[in-house]
Order: C-alpha cells, then sequence, then structure tokens
C-alpha cells in the first residue's frame, strides 16, 4: 500500500538529483541559516548546529520537494494544475510553488488542521477542500479531484523529485559544516512519511561516508525507528495521538525507506512533553519559532533520548507554523523561563 | 549631560571604522538573514525586507558593539575587567564579548529587567548587580565600580567603536540588498540612544547617497524623532512607559544624534499595541521571535504610521529576547490569527 501512485514506478533519487534541484531551487530561495547559541551548548554540554527551516519559504523545508515536482510539469500538466493532501506544511508549500510556478492547485485538508496552515494555505491563493480526519479518504479525494480536473498529484514525500528537494536541505547543511570547518559526530533530523530524512541523508552521506543520522519522530508515530530495526516497513498503530500534526503519516514510504535503510543509522522518539521544551528553549536560545513536528529532533537532545555532551551535533528544525494555542502553552508549561 | 564619559571627548565614526569593525567581527559572527514572506508582502501591499538581529549571538544586535569594543582594550585594561549598565541586551552583548575575549564583566541591571535578559547575563558568566529604576543612579554605580576594580565603562550607545560595531549591521544589509539587485525606497530601524541607527545609516549611506532612513520609536520616547524635528537633543519628558524595555534611553545621544541629524530623514513612534501586533505578525510570518523594542519598525509599516504600499521597504528587526509572559499576551491579543 503505497502512500502515492508513483512510488511503485519511480526509482529513488540519487545525489545527482539533489544537485539538480539545488540549481533549479537556487533562483526562488536562499539557504536557511545554520544557527548556534552559546547559552544552548553549555546547556547540553556539547555543540548544537541547528539548520532553520521555520525560515524557509512558507515556514518549512516542504517548499524545496513541491517547487522542484512542480517546476517540472510539462505544459499540458500545467494546464491541469496540481493537487496535494497535506494536514499542513505540504499544502503551504505546494500552494505557494504552484502560485509561482502559475499552475492552479487544490489542496485537500482536515478539517482539524491548524487554523493558521488552514489560512496560509487560502492565502498562497490555493483551493482548499476539507475532510473529515476519522471518516473521510483524503486520497480517494485527492484523486477524485485528479481524474476529474485533469490535475497533477503532488505526493507528501514518496516521489523522487520530492525526496530530491528536499535534499537539498542536506547540501545546505553540508555546505554550512564545511564553511564552519566542522564535522559532525551525528545529525538528527525529524521524520514523518521520510521525505526530507531520505534527500537530507543521501546530500550529507556524499560529504560525510561515516557520519551517523538518526531519525526522529513521536511516541506512538515511531514507524520508521521500528521498520529500521525490523528491517522492513512497519505501519504504526491506529489511534494515537500527538502534538505534531507534521509527523502523523501512518508508515514510511516505499522509496523514502529503501532510502533510508541504507543511509540511517537508527530512530529515536520523544514524548510531547519533551517537544514542547524544546520549543519553549528554541524561542528562549534561538528566537526562531519551531511547530512542535519541527522540534523533535532538538527534543531529543534537550530530554537525553541522544546524548550530546562532548559532541557537535546538527539539529534539522523542519517548520514553524506553530498554532497560537499550542505555543502559548508551549511557553506557559512547567519549567518555563 | 552625556551619557557616557567617552562622548565629549570622542568623534564620531566614519565609514572606514565600520569596515573595520566588520573585520574584527569577521571570526566570530556570520550575517543575520534579510527575510521576507510573501504573505507579509501581500497584507502590505509592498515589498518588506527584515533584517533579522535576534538571530545574532546573544540575540541582539548589541553583540557588534560591544564586541568590537572589548576586543580593543589593552593588556592593562583587560585586567581590570569591564563595567557595563543596561536594562538587558546591551547587557547579554557586553557579557558574552567578554567571555569571548577572556575579560571580567560586571553589569549593573535594573531589577525590573525582564526575568530572561536577567538569567542569561548570568548565564553568560557576568556578574550582574541590580538596582532600583526610580531611587537608585545607574550611572553613579557603574562609575563607582570603574573606580573601585579599574574597570573600563562600554557605554551603551555614545562611543565611536560601539556606533561602528552597530553599523556593521548596515553594511551586511547593503550587500544584501545588492545581493538581490534591490534599490529599496526606504529604511526603517528601530531608536533607542540612538547607536544602532547611526552606525547603519552610516553604511547605508555609503551605497545609496539618497535612501530615506527613518528612526522609529515608542510613543512617549520619541526623543530622536523630536530632536530631528528641531534640530536638536530635547529629551523625553519623564514618568512615561512603554513595554518597549530595549529603547528608554532618554535622550539622543551626543555622538549618535550628531551623525542622526545628517543621515536621517525623520522619525515615526508606535503604540504599544501595534508593537504587539508586529510581534503576532512575525511569529505568523516570519517565525521568528522579535521583542517590543525590536519589532517597533516593523510596528510602523503594520500599522500605516509609514505607509510601504508599491514600495520596497527594508526593516531593522533589532532583538528578540521577549519575555515569555508578554510574548504569550502577544500572541493571544485581540485580532490575533
Amino acid at each position: 500500500m503505497p502512500s502515492s501512485p508513483t512510488s511503485e514506478h519511480a526509482s529513488p533519487p540519487a545525489f545527482a538529483d539533489i544537485l539538480d534541484a539545488a540549481a533549479r531551487l537556487r533562483p526562488v530561495t536562499r539557504p536557511t541559516p545554520l544557527l548556534e547559541a552559546p547559552l544552548l551548548n553549555e546547556l547540553v554540554g556539547g555543540r548544537v548546529l541547528v539548520k532553520a527551516e521555520p525560515l524557509q519559504r512558507t515556514g518549512s523545508f516542504k517548499f524545496r520537494g513541491a517547487y522542484n515536482r512542480i517546476s517540472r510539469l510539462s505544459e499540458a500538466e500545467r494546464e491541469g494544475g496540481v493537487v496535494a493532501f497535506s494536514s499542513g506544511n505540504h499544502a503551504q508549500g505546494v500552494a505557494h510553488a504552484a502560485r509561482l510556478c502559475g499552475v492552479p492547485a487544490v489542496i485537500v485538508m482536515p478539517r482539524d488542521a491548524p487554523a493558521i496552515k488552514l489560512a496560509n494555505t487560502r492565502a498562497y491563493g490555493a483551493e482548499v477542500i476539507l475532510y473529515d480526519r476519522p471518516t473521510e479518504d483524503r486520497e480517494a479525494i485527492g484523486a477524485r479531484i485528479a481524474h476529474e480536473r485533469g490535475a497533477t498529484l503532488v505526493p507528501p514525500f514518496d516521489d523522487p523529485h520530492i525526496i530530491a528537494g528536499q535534499g537539498t536541505v542536506g547540501l545546505e547543511l553540508a555546505e554550512q559544516l564545511d564553511g564552519l570547518g566542522v564535522a559532525p559526530d551525528a545529525v538528527l533530523c525529524p521524520c514523518g512519511g521520510g521525505g526530507l530524512i531520505a534527500g537530507t541523508s543521501l546530500a550529507l552521506k556524499e560529504r560525510f561516508p561515516d557520519l551517523p543520522i538518526h531519525a526522529v519522530e513521536p511516541a506512538e508515530f515511531d514507524d520508521t525507528r521500528r521498520s529500521l530495526a525490523a528491517g522492513r516497513r512497519i505501519a504504526n498503530r491506529p489511534g494515537a495521538g500527538s502534538i505534531c500534526d507534521a509527523l502523523l503519516a501512518p508508515e514510511p514510504g516505499v522509496l523514502t525507506f529503501s532510502i533510508n535503510r541504507r543511509t540511517l543509522a537508527g530512530g529515536l522518539a520523544v514524548s510531547d512533553d519533551s517537544v514542547m521544551r524544546a520549543m519553549r528553549e528554541a524561542f528562549r536560545f534561538l528566537r526562531i519559532v519551531i511547530e512542535p513536528g519541527g522540534a523533535v529532533a532538538l527534543a531529543a537532545i534537550l530530554d537525553g533520548s541522544f546524548d550530546a555532551g562532548g559532541r557537535t551535533v546538527a539539529v534539522v528544525a523542519s517548520g514553524g507554523n506553530a498554532d497560537p494555542d499550542l505555543y502559548m502553552r508551549a511557553l506557559g508549561s512547567p519549567g518555563a523561563a
């Protein structure tokens, strides 16, 4: 049960595809900064470098893959437009990339998506169609729209161009680490369907072949961690909940897992409380807004799931579209400064 | 009544001093990004480019001037250490710069400074001495410590090396605008004692001689606006209040005003409500944390004090050390998304 029609037929991308994506993205986006805070380093007793994707266009890495995919549509495909289903960050990335490319976009979003993500997706000019998460099938709705309008589906992760686009995060990170003269001891990256970490790990391994790269997931959504341990794709148990709305994919993608099983050292899982703390510490020490799903890798360092003591660790903060109410809860939660 | 012992004797810095400061800062800091958000542009009907100093070391531009000053101390001066008085951002900048230079630092801070600024200043390793804002004279306390310990006073703004250090913000901004191929229609910059905008305007005018540059201040703390209009330094009326704790200097500096009267087109003043809104929109559209004083320039665009319609305007966001309680109020205030 692949997550998109492309995944059974396509091959995973190679490093050259990431270089190609980077060239395509260069006119429309600049590298996001690699941030470091002396007080955060002191807190963990090591060196933490944070790749700040909340500062990417549309507030997450998702713009990269979406633009890399949509900018390659043929003239005929452009006319039919694109359709995507997403709880929010992929929605905004696709909506904005489609507008930049002059292509109409329909986004199928759950009715309970964070209000800020719904509002922003509409503001980028996309048509939003809402569905009921427990009772309706978003893939069926997406497929129906694709059929009716002749629209091209832009899958959230299991597509070679999407993975290659997200891989430009790793390409930039490798260049920035080189610029600092740093060879990191480890890299931690958030993982939902696995597109970001698949592309990013492919790019990083080209420069640092022996670098241990770890997927970080929300507790009870640690399908990639368990799949890596088992050597085959395992789905999450249904019915679990997490504040990390961006990381609730039901299972690893076919393409993404075919990469991640080769490139990753393993997986870690963090609690909602750890995520809230990471959001708060990022507010205090880095002055960037990180949304729950974007904060899991930093959370793993702060709660000790990964021991950064005496090491240099690069961490990807993948998105910053946090709902204000949840963010206020994170700032006000116990132990806040 | 000059704000520091240096201001009566020193000359204002020139552009060459800013280039010199940039060379000195290069090993310890990287340019902060110039951010842009399509939805923010749509909201104001123009193009807004935000120079993100919350992402500077210690969370504000203040590190620049402090490091430029402290790294120039003689061997004898280093032994006596440095002393500074500040409500917070200069405190953190001096504390961190002193530690990097291996120089002891004493910081005189008001008892009612934001808790996050007190905690961080101590965490950078400085000795903090608290005073009571209404009844005690911080300058006298600072002078006493300087005398007793043989410490060198690092003034908050009215010093040529401090101004030149802050001017590297303008130098980076000019380079980043050139990189984008953009000649802005105007620049807006927060203004307290005037050190940041003095250095920044000096640097910008070198590249864009006719560029209108506006100081933005909190309502009732618009001493620079009124001084520019009058052609001489005018102090604020005592007794006013503002959430912009970083911008409460009583009057323009001698050196800073001698520059600003030549370089600035004028001044604007914004309300606390406008500042809260700007913090909230920066959360939503830029995903950076801006503190109240750091948000005044963006506030002036959002509340219409400055009409950015159809124009390209660069805005300096000068700091991000926001108290969590106040930040939560800003996110939860009326009209929040």
